[in-house]
């Protein structure tokens, strides 16, 4: 049984509300930070927040963008979205800043902290991971793999992509980049690519940005779903 | 509790011994054909199998090279390599041969066969679906990916390849085409790709082999282990 909680909180002058999915028992966790795609917090990452709740951990629904933005537009979003990637040091800060709020949170169990995001989302937690910042790892399905171009440093975080080999946005040089920085980072990484799969795939209602190369994939959902669980079980272990 | 059985056949005038591990009851089960390295059969794949069998599987570790080879210095058996992967046709001929082992076999149920290959088995596991072989799934650990050279067809089972990125026999462009490959095949696959991670990953004494790039990683051992029993679970379904 989950009990979602609406959590303002303030970036540099911005309003923000992230959603916080735990149990009503309120006792410390390890959690799980989810990053919205470019649509921000949705029932969707609340949902998946709900199955993680189910098998023990918690989840914190970052929002990025400002409540205001919620179920707005896609073309609204796409402009945020490419507000917040333009600076990438100052996204840095952002994300760092919604890590410092989960670690706030009573419920957070110190230490025990992944970061997994969705599209946009997937590269904030990779971004996250980039930043050095004490999570034990970044998950991102779907994610962009985009270069920070910052001077790169040591990755400790474990880092898993879960990647469709179709999707428009992230060719194979791309994946092929992405594998040679982690290499370089020192970071322990794995990526598991998807054959005949677009952008997007986790969502069941991606047909519905109405882009081309971003679409719902039931199988590959649900593997990368098990191997996220996996990899939750591995850092987390699998008491609770 | 498993079961050992040595089954000796003749392939083009060639004696060859595979070994069953199954149950004691002899009932008939989805099975799996282990294609050992390049070392041929021994206790590292008869041993998988043993654990398969504890799942509710049957494995048939296959032999390619003949029972006078089993433990033969490294070099006679790479010399064993390069003849049986000199002729492509001749080898798809081989795999063919043991894939009706496999099916004449009363423990083997009907239609429920996958093979998994490691390092030139994991070659030979995706040349087994190369040839279009009615097998539910190909698994390759630390396979090689060199394309067969012959006119590429459908690929109607599951592929998977579990791939060390620092394999220096698979170099990323060798990823990159075995992506292009499957996709244009047609086949429903997937590549786990894993960072820092050297061939013959799985195999515990990989160093014996005395070869740089040939090492063991328990990490990526598990994880791949792990991501080849939920593909079972897959397509076989929980319950034997």
């Amino acid at each position: 049984m989950s009990k979602d909680r609406a959590i303002p909180h303030n970036f540099e002058g911005e309003s923000l509300e992230s959603v916080f999915v735990g149990r009503r028992d309120g006792e410390a966790r390890p959690t799980v930070i989810l990053i919205p795609t470019v649509m921000g917090v949705s029932e969707l990452e609340i949902g998946f927040g709900r199955q993680l709740v189910e098998l023990g951990y918690n989840a914190l629904v970052a929002d990025l963008f400002g409540k205001e933005f919620r179920g707005a537009p896609r073309d609204t979003m796409f402009g945020e979205m490419k507000r917040l990637a333009a600076d990438r040091p100052a996204l840095r800060r952002r994300l760092l800043h919604v890590l410092d709020l989960a670690r706030g949170l009573d419920e957070v169990q110190d230490g025990q902290i992944v970061a997994a995001g969705y599209c946009f989302g997937g590269m904030c937690a990779l971004d996250l991971a980039r930043s050095g910042a004490d999570i034990v790892a970044a998950v991102a399905f779907h994610g962009l793999f985009d270069p920070p171009g910052l001077p790169p440093g040591k990755i400790d975080a474990k880092v898993v992509a879960f990647h469709g080999w179709d999707d428009p946005m992230v060719p194979p040089e791309a994946v092929v980049s992405l594998g040679k920085e982690l290499t370089e980072a020192g970071a322990d990484w794995q990526i598991h690519a998807y054959g005949h799969v677009a952008h997007g795939f986790t969502n069941p209602n991606a047909h519905e940005i109405g882009l081309d190369g971003v679409r719902y994939n039931a199988l590959a959902a649900e593997r990368s779903w098990t191997s996220f669980i996996s990899l939750l079980e591995e850092v987390f272990g699998g008491h609770h």
